[in-house]
């Protein structure tokens, strides 16, 4: 079902341009990805040619698992040994050509104590970050990929019906939070989401209310939430749910190792005339957006023409978080990991491309009152986009 | 209440003795640690003198949760500038002795990404490695670390105690370890547990019955479970529970950061005499571990001790996982992330202090019949230990 062998060589395809005679990939959703294993070990990609994933830890699950050769691999003292004899051609051409190998690995997330372990076991190669070449790859998503992302969002539109039914006056935000939790559970979420940024954790998104969704926090995007405590300074806290606040429901959940991202502004009683109008603007920058969602447009435009409504609106210094804590950005891709590429941000000069999957979640930021907007994700096609997202949009304003 | 004064005492008299200028800290465990604060930056401590936290992302907040100074810093094109500035003597002593400054930082988790670009504003520097300072200094417990730990087992309990009275023969996995994350979520959990070792991830640990508790994987445990798919191979799955056979309930939760790890065994109905005389095993270890739980204890004696009762009983190759799937320890410090030191494993010449939380788990693996075994939490203290699980033990059986 998978077409694993597409997917390396459309990596190999990059490889040969960047003149990379091998990858070794180490990360857990790399390896899932290109093998259809996540078991502990080291995949090894040339340039040209098969590929194999050298295991440590289960050899038995990867063997079952994984769509590539399996070789058992406790300890990297004879690496080197064992790469010049399984891969001879990369080997020999390096050596007539008197240089060194060129080998990539992800140093974006590759810990230094791993990174020198690599390169003591490889001492004459030329390391280089292969980061990119590895996200870029995922960027473009296959059949499969969609229909796990579209699973997903239909079961995160029954999580939020659900939270919808039972949202109540005087709750906790992480009350309301955990009925979500156990509605995605009970639909297949895996009971994490996996986000690829050094320190980034995303549990299931958040229920914030009011004053607590306004708190600025380190994470990576313009509503991060007050959190139970600094031990976990994001998402659902201990606030009580009251009447006319907006409760953004920020949430996602994670089917086969997919994720969905998709926000909506719920309020028990109405918002008033400020909060409504910036929601109505973040709806408009999403059906703006929208009408440039097709394969060849910057992804950085996007950004501008959303800053460009904000300002428009009066609502700059509100837009995509407040003052200090603004975040550059307006949406960002979304597959394996939460954080994927591409990013719609000042400065990322990519055009669109038909596969890509996207969150877009403009929103508003009003410091001791709420965050209001809202997010959809969508797949970008030759002709247009399809929009994943399947829940209800608007303020959906429940009765007292 | 938290004494950080006496943490970053503690850690600079290591640094002391290695030499060590200074130590930056980035990962968000360990400036929580040191700060009080999980937001995004970089925490400078000199081995003498005062610590400064250079905040990129939440600055706001970070001054509300911070022990420690804040000072705002976007980019480290300033840093070596502003470190200077900062840090006068500290520089001052490496230049009069004409040497480069020693700095550390923790290598078994910061990305090469991020070390390079660490590097490239500080040229003048001899990196060392910090981890093991800093995975040492944590290691030791202090009063308000203790409490929380001792909460996080009661809490877990309530949730052992939930899901013995709602488990039936017929339920899946995930629909049990569902009950249970609803109940700690309830009780304070954070909704998620904290792991420190590249690629691993622990969610709320598992429910595992059977042949699927008993499936090698990658998980760094005796005992990982079967898992949802490939992309989450590991924890609970949706194989349905039967009767006489054992149920695995390794969880934990996360209060306040602080994490707890226990183990009990289940049945509905009644496990056959291997399976039972494998359970009394596991218990007997674990009463002649505790017999040597106290300040100078060997780690790596509690090991080889277990191993050599396992071997008695005629279970060697069932013990601690089967086969070549084996995990070579028997315990493991936990507190902010569940794989903290010490390790009770070979080679682990280190003894046992007060202050120390160790779990201890000795458990044996029937491959296509299940897991049996127990795991409690321990204090080290002046006198012996103290126990911090309090849930019951002895296998726990469920008429049908």
């Amino acid at each position: 079902m998978i077409d694993y062998i597409s997917r390396k060589a459309n990596l190999q395809l990059k490889m040969q341009q960047k003149q990379i005679d091998a990858i070794i990939i180490t990360q857990n959703v790399d390896l899932y990805y290109f093998t259809g294993s996540m078991q502990t070990g080291n995949l090894v990609i040339p340039a040209k040619g098969e590929a194999i994933f050298f295991v440590r830890r289960s050899v038995v699950r990867a063997e079952q698992e994984s769509a590539v050769a399996v070789e058992a691999l406790n300890s990297l003292r004879e690496f080197e040994a064992i790469l010049q004899e399984r891969f001879p051609v990369t080997f020999s051409e390096a050596k007539q050509a008197a240089r060194k190998l060129t080998i990539a690995t992800e140093f974006d997330v590759l810990p230094v104590q791993h990174f020198r372990r690599l390169e003591s076991a490889l001492p004459d190669v030329e390391w280089v970050d292969g980061s990119m070449l590895v996200r870029e790859a995922r960027m473009i998503k296959d059949a499969y990929e969609i229909g796990r992302i579209q699973e997903a969002a239909r079961v995160i539109d029954i999580a939020l019906e659900h939270a919808i039914a039972h949202v109540r006056e005087g709750m906790t935000e992480v009350a309301l939070m955990s009925l979500i939790e156990t509605t995605l559970r009970q639909n297949g979420h895996l009971g994490l989401m996996r986000m690829r940024g050094y320190n980034q954790e995303i549990i299931t998104g958040m229920v914030g209310s009011g004053a607590a969704a306004a708190e600025p926090t380190y994470f990576d995007g313009p509503a991060g939430g007050r959190g139970l405590s600094p031990a976990s300074p994001q998402s659902s806290s201990n606030k009580r749910i009251e009447l006319n606040e907006p409760i953004l429901v920020d949430i996602g959940c994670c089917i086969d190792g997919y994720v969905i991202d998709q926000t909506r502004t719920i309020v028990i009683g109405g918002l008033d005339d400020q909060l409504t109008f910036a929601y109505r603007i973040a709806e408009s920058i999403l059906r703006s957006t929208e009408t440039y969602l097709r394969p060849g447009t910057m992804c950085d435009e996007l950004y501008t023409l959303a800053l460009g409504q904000a300002a428009e609106a009066g609502l700059s210094e509100f837009f995509m978080g407040f003052g200090a804590d603004q975040v550059k950005f307006l949406g960002h891709g979304i597959g394996l990991e939460i954080d994927e590429l591409p990013i719609l941000a000042k400065g990322f000069k990519l055009p669109l491309e038909a596969g890509m999957v996207i969150a877009i979640e403009p929103k508003f930021t009003f410091p001791g009152r709420g965050v209001v907007g809202l997010e959809n994700s969508y797949l970008i096609t030759e002709q247009g986009y399809t929009k994943l997202t399947c829940s209800r949009e608007g303020i959906i304003s429940i009765h007292p």
